[in-house]
């Protein structure tokens, strides 16, 4: 593996084998210690995904460069790809990349072939793989019969690459159902795998898992012309439509929250809820992927 | 210890712990290792105290943090407890939070119970627990018998978190006097310790620790309709007004200085000032702080 | 060695015990470690210079405080030497000054005779020693024979520090002839080594090594009133200009490049490219800068 960019562009091994790795990392505390360097390029606003490739790095002996893009070279006209050819013969080989627009870390990653190992953090509305890895992974750990689950997503389906990623995994690996739950003006165009539902109950009904998206209150007044109030009515995660799943349904969220948004505080914060957990597995699954780039190159 | 907000609600008993300890790994220069995370959460500017705390975890094992406020999550809706939760779930356990507002990391450390230590890094105009802590320890070091003390502080005791974290240490520690010297418009409405003076003379008399304030030139000309010429004159620390202090008076203050304004140059950089040994003494008792927390756990 | 501010402040042994510790440091990647502590204090972008200067002090063991200075106490009104008293006092000992004004850090420096290092990272249109050693180790490490040599640099002589410093560097190391090659608005004034001339062609003649420099389009639209093609009609180096050199000419560039403006693709990815090479020689030429500090201090 020399760069980790698409669910899609992986085997059901290479899946399997990050996830049971990364158990391992979690289950073990016992990391091993690569002396490389990382550089996060961050080019939109996300502390959460940066900050746990950042610890998911340091755990495993890396050093980590934090680039702030708000006064580097490129402010100077220099091209992406010079940027990263000066770092890596500064000596980091790994290079996390979060960009809006999608497909950038890939034609990115197009350009080098040794020494550089790009990672896709996150590209415009397409793809989120070390996201959607670290919610299989969290499945997994409780539910590994996955060819019998039903999964259900809700939300801005339309802009989400955590749900892009989350139907290539699903795919992937074999998962029973996903259901694609959004009103119309959500809804995906293209969809890889799953069914498209605008009703919550039957989307959610019996579902194993349930994975609710972040809406952002801007998107839905311009974009969709839909009050947060109808939203919240038709679509919002609540103690009374989650009981249309089953009893031991997971509840997860990529994060951030909107509370009394797309989900409610009290679920949010339930026994139910494996939203932390989420947070916690993202670190092991990031030095997962961290650590196969390194014994691959 | 899971907590260290406030001066006020530590004992006797804690503080001087917290103060020898400090004052002993300064002198052994022997650091003890521990390997967990800290976080710095600064809403407010101040590299200062950020730097300090960041060495001070650093001398100690623990791996630091910097949270970039203007690109994090809470841009995105997401409520503080929620990127604390997130950061505890990635392996952070202490906090470090700077905020303008009175009474935010109090408030926040209410909602965590386990595995988040919150320490207060300034709050607004309310406290600055850990420079009080550090001024004492400087004080302490030279001075010991407290009880036999006359501490004076100058300048805007009104809007000074140093001030009121100082008189809660001056007043748990049985310091003999405090007096707070300020003009009317800066003399403080609520005294927990302390008498109030408007004459730097009378206050500074026989004085054994001066501490001077930060003024600013925005807050003089705006709140207090007074020109700096004219707070020069009747409150600045010049060679004559700390004449009428004790001759061995140790002369201090938090920073950053502003030379020429509240203090004059060749009295902070003279043999009275132990500026800059506060400073140094800071990283000390920070160090001692975070190994309370850490081990109290 | 106190400070590290200009190569005119340099004997050639002292160069030369730099260059060639640099290169022992490359081929043997056998690195000392030192524990200190250095900041960067950057009042300028650089995100190539601040980092090569972290990764530099990470490998001899040093730990880095990355001051952010849109954050800082200077906005509060503190003054430079302040905030590296405050930091010296905290263990910071290296300080790597970036600054827009001619003389900014020779003037800090003049302010500190112990445990205080200063180190220019570019001051204004005046020096940038490190940048220097490292052109002048890539040079010696492929060309060693320097009396010998004919290097040439190209662009805007005017405003480029680092032209100046290597006009000193190559003064100091008995460099057979440089050329300096600049449109008449681009010319220095003074020069301190080197002659001037407009014309491309004769610059380049048999050179050795060729060093472009960055052109700034505003500049050339506004100060220079040029037209980009006419600059690059003159001054471009491209396969055909740099066939006037020797064949094995050398070729570099201090970065970022502007492709298509200064220099061509092909060229700067060429065999006879440098360019990436000073960039990891830059690291090597840093950690022999911060050892002699170090250890001379």
């Amino acid at each position: 593996m020399m760069h980790f960019l698409e669910i899609n562009q992986l085997s059901y091994d290479e899946v399997m084998s990050l996830i049971k790795r990364a158990l391992d990392l979690k289950a073990t505390q016992v990391f091993p210690s690569y002396s490389c360097r990382m550089a996060n390029l961050f080019y939109e606003n996300s502390t959460r995904t940066r900050v746990s490739f950042q610890i998911a790095a340091e755990h495993i002996g890396m050093r980590v460069v934090n680039f702030d893009l708000d006064r580097s070279s490129e402010q100077k006209g220099e091209v992406v790809e010079d940027t990263i050819h000066t770092l890596s013969a500064m000596g980091v080989s790994v290079f996390v990349i979060r960009h809006p627009q999608n497909g950038f870390p890939q034609a990115i990653a197009g350009a080098f072939h040794k020494n550089v190992h790009v990672i896709n953090a996150g590209d415009g509305t397409h793809a989120h793989p070390t996201q959607a890895l670290l919610d299989m992974m969290t499945i997994y750990e409780h539910k590994s019969h996955l060819s019998e689950l039903k999964i259900a997503i809700v939300g801005d389906l339309l802009h989400s690459r955590v749900a892009n990623s989350l139907q290539n995994m699903c795919a992937l690996l074999g998962v029973a159902e996903l259901r694609l739950i959004a009103p119309k003006v959500f809804q995906p165009k293209i969809v890889q795998f799953g069914h498209v539902t605008s009703s919550l109950q039957e989307g959610l009904q019996d579902a194993d898992v349930v994975i609710g998206l972040r809406i952002q209150r801007e998107r839905l007044s311009l974009d969709a012309c839909m009050e947060i109030d109808a939203y919240r009515r038709d679509y919002a995660l609540t103690k009374h439509s989650l009981s249309w799943a089953k009893p031991d349904v997971m509840l997860m969220h990529p994060g951030p929250i909107n509370r009394g948004v797309e989900i409610d505080s009290d679920l949010a914060d339930g026994p139910q809820s494996f939203i932390f957990e989420q947070v916690k597995n993202g670190v092991f699954a990031r030095m997962a992927v961290l650590e196969r780039l390194i014994l691959d190159r």
